[in-house]
C-alpha cells in the first residue's frame, strides 16, 4: 500500500478524530476511496475500535430519487439514527465517481431528503466526525491534472504536522479576537468589517482534512468597501471568475463578474442573507499548491482569504440567515490583512512567520 | 442499465425480501457489486422503502483483524446491533474482488470475531433476508468463464418465474414428507436414511438467490450404504474430487477420495459431527448449467443430490452438531431418488415432469 494513504488514515484517525479503545466508529467511504477505507479501518482497530463501513455513492442517491415517491423521501430511516446514535466517531472518504449524479434531480426532492434525514446530520455534526477525499481519476479530472499528479496536489495538502499548524492557527485565533475589526486590503480591495463579540474559529484538521484556515462572522450590518475575488469557483453548475463587490451597511450594492455575471445577480436574488457576509477567513495551507475548484481545498488555499454570501455559522456567533453560502476566494500575495492595529498579514507573510 | 440487473433487483426486493412501504432496509454491498446496488435501492425505493448501503469488503476485514489485538476484535459493535434492531430487510450482494484475502488470517481470530458478532447475525437471520452475488471478473474467473459468460450464467441461475419454481418445490416437499426416508440410488451409489419427524424445506429464492432445492436433515443414525460425489469441491482452500463415502448405522466407516484425499480425512476427523449427515438435499435448479466451485450456485444445480457431512440445520428437526458443514454433489441423470415407495426423480424427470 502506498505509503501516503497510510499516513493518510493515520492522521484521520489519530489526530483528527482521536480514536481510543471501544469507540464506535463508521467510516463513510465511495467504492473509489477502498483503498483508503482499508487503511482507516487497520488504523482503527491499531486504536481498539470498532468500525463497520457505509458505502457513499451518489448514483445510488440518485437511483433512490428515481425510485421514490415524495412520501418515501419522508420516511424517516430509524435504522440510521439507531447507528448514529450508538455512534462515536464519523470518518468520511469522499471519492465520487461522477460528480454530476444528483444533476437532472429537482432540487426541491433534495431539500425534502435533506430535512427529513436533518435529525440525523444533526446528531453526526455532534460526534467526533472528518471528512476528506481520496484522489481518483474523476476528481483528477475535475481538478485538471493526472491522477498521479492529483494524488501529489491531495497528500501535499493534507500530510502535514497538524498538531503544529494547530498551533499557528489557535495562535492567530488570539491575536485576531484580542481585536474588535478586520480589514482585507489589496488591489481593487479594501474590505472592512467590524467583528466585535464574533468568535474566531481555528480549522486545525479536526473536521476537514485538508485543513487550515481562521474564520468568523462579521458583524450583519458593519461590512463595509468593496473586494475584488480572482480565483474561479463552481456554484450552481457554473464557473464565475472575477467577482467584484461593494458593500455598504452590510450589503452588496454593486457588483460585476468576468464571467458567468447573471449566475452571481441570481445568487445574489435567492433571499435577503445572500446579499449579506455569513464568513470571512483566512486561508493557511501552504501545502495547497493551487485552486481546483473543490472548496474543500481552495478555501484553505495559503496566502488567501474568503468570504461568504450568505448563511453565517452559529458558532461564531453569526446571525446572517439564508439558504446559500457561497465562498468566494481572493489570493492576498500582494495585500495585507489588518485586525486593529496590527497587521495579521502581509504580502506572504502571517504574523507568526515575521 | 443492462435489463438483467434491473430484473435481478426486482426479484430480490419484490420477490424474495418482499419489501414493502416503510421498511427499513440495509443493502450490503461489495464495490464491485455497485451496479447492482443502484439498481436495488431504485426498487426498494419504488417499493417505498428506506434503504442504506453497508460496504462489504473481505480487504477492509483482513486489515481490521490485521490492526486489531484480540481485546478489539471482542468489542461488541454496539451500532451495528442498533442498526439491527430498527431493520426490517437484509439485502446482500456479494462481488468479492479477492476470495483469498483472509487466506493467511489465524482461524482461531475468525472464530473470535464470529463469536462476538453472533448475536448480530442471530438477529438478521430472524429477518427478511436474501443474498446473492453479482458477476464480476473475480467470480468469472473463479468459475473458468469471461466475464461476458459468466453474466449469462448468473442470470440463467437467477432470473425464473420463482412463484412457478416454488409452487413445484413445495410440491416435492409435500410428497417427501408423506413418506418417512429417502434412498439416493445410482452408479456406485446407493444410500438410504430415515427422515422421520424431519421436516423438508422448499429453498424457493426467499433467503439465496438462485436457489432450487428441498432439504432436511436424516435421522442420524439411520444413514446407511454407499454414494460417489462427482463433482468437485471447496474446502479449506483445496479442489476435493471423487469422495466415496460408506455409511454404518449414520457414520462414515470408509472413505476415499480421487483428488485431496488428506484433505477429506482431515475433514472427517474434525469432530464426532464431521463423520455423519447434517443434510441431504435434492437440486432442482436447471438454469444452472455446470458447476462454478461456488456453493451458492454448485449446491442447486438441477439433476443432482448434495449431503453435507457436519451441522444439521435445526429448522429440519436436525440435531447433528458440528464445527463443519461439507456440501458434496452428485449428478442423478442415471440415478432415481426414492421414498417411500414414491419415485420422487428418475433418469432427468422429477416426479412433477411426468
Amino acid at each position: 500500500m502506498d505509503s501516503r494513504i497510510v499516513e493518510h488514515a493515520k492522521i484521520l484517525v489519530d489526530y483528527s478524530t482521536e480514536v481510543k479503545r471501544g469507540d464506535m466508529v463508521v467510516i463513510q467511504a465511495n467504492p473509489d476511496a477502498h483503498e483508503l477505507a482499508v487503511a482507516v479501518a487497520r488504523q482503527v482497530a491499531k486504536a481498539g475500535g470498532s468500525s463497520v463501513t457505509m458505502m457513499i455513492s451518489e448514483e445510488i442517491d440518485r437511483a433512490k430519487y428515481d425510485g421514490a415517491d415524495d412520501a418515501t423521501l419522508e420516511v424517516f430511516p430509524d435504522h440510521l439514527m439507531a447507528m448514529a446514535e450508538k455512534t462515536d466517531v464519523y470518518i468520511v472518504l469522499r471519492s465520487p465517481v461522477n460528480t454530476k449524479a444528483l444533476a437532472n434531480v429537482d432540487p426541491k426532492r433534495i431539500m425534502i431528503t435533506a430535512k427529513t434525514t436533518k435529525p440525523i446530520f444533526d446528531l453526526i455534526t455532534k460526534k467526533r466526525w472528518v471528512l476528506t477525499v481520496h484522489p481518483s481519476a474523476t476528481l483528477a479530472q475535475q481538478g485538471n491534472m493526472s491522477l498521479e499528479e492529483y494524488r501529489d496536489f491531495v497528500y501535499d495538502a493534507c500530510l502535514h504536522d497538524w498538531e503544529k499548524e494547530s498551533k499557528n492557527l489557535y495562535m492567530m485565533k488570539e491575536h485576531l479576537e484580542s481585536h474588535k475589526d478586520i480589514r482585507f486590503c489589496g488591489p481593487e480591495t479594501d474590505l472592512y468589517a467590524s467583528t466585535e463579540s464574533r468568535i474566531w474559529i481555528a480549522a486545525d484538521g479536526k473536521f476537514n482534512m485538508p485543513d487550515g484556515e481562521v474564520f468568523t462572522a462579521p458583524v450583519e450590518d458593519t461590512v463595509e468597501g468593496k473586494i475584488y475575488f480572482d480565483v474561479p469557483f463552481l456554484e450552481q453548475g457554473k464557473v464565475i471568475e472575477g467577482v467584484r463587490l461593494k458593500f455598504e451597511k452590510g450589503e452588496v450594492v454593486d457588483f460585476s463578474a468576468e464571467k458567468e455575471e447573471s449566475t452571481l445577480k441570481q445568487i445574489l436574488e435567492i433571499d435577503d442573507g445572500a446579499r449579506r457576509l455569513g464568513e470571512m477567513a483566512i486561508g493557511t495551507n501552504r501545502g495547497i499548491k493551487h485552486y481546483t475548484m473543490n472548496i474543500l481545498f481552495d478555501e484553505k488555499l495559503g496566502d488567501t482569504v474568503h468570504c461568504a454570501l450568505g448563511m453565517a455559522f452559529p458558532e461564531c456567533n453569526g446571525v446572517n440567515d439564508s439558504a446559500i453560502h457561497v465562498d468566494m476566494i481572493k489570493r492576498m500575495h500582494d495585500g495585507e490583512i489588518i485586525a486593529g492595529n496590527e497587521i495579521i498579514y502581509s504580502k506572504g507573510k502571517y504574523f507568526y512567520e515575521k
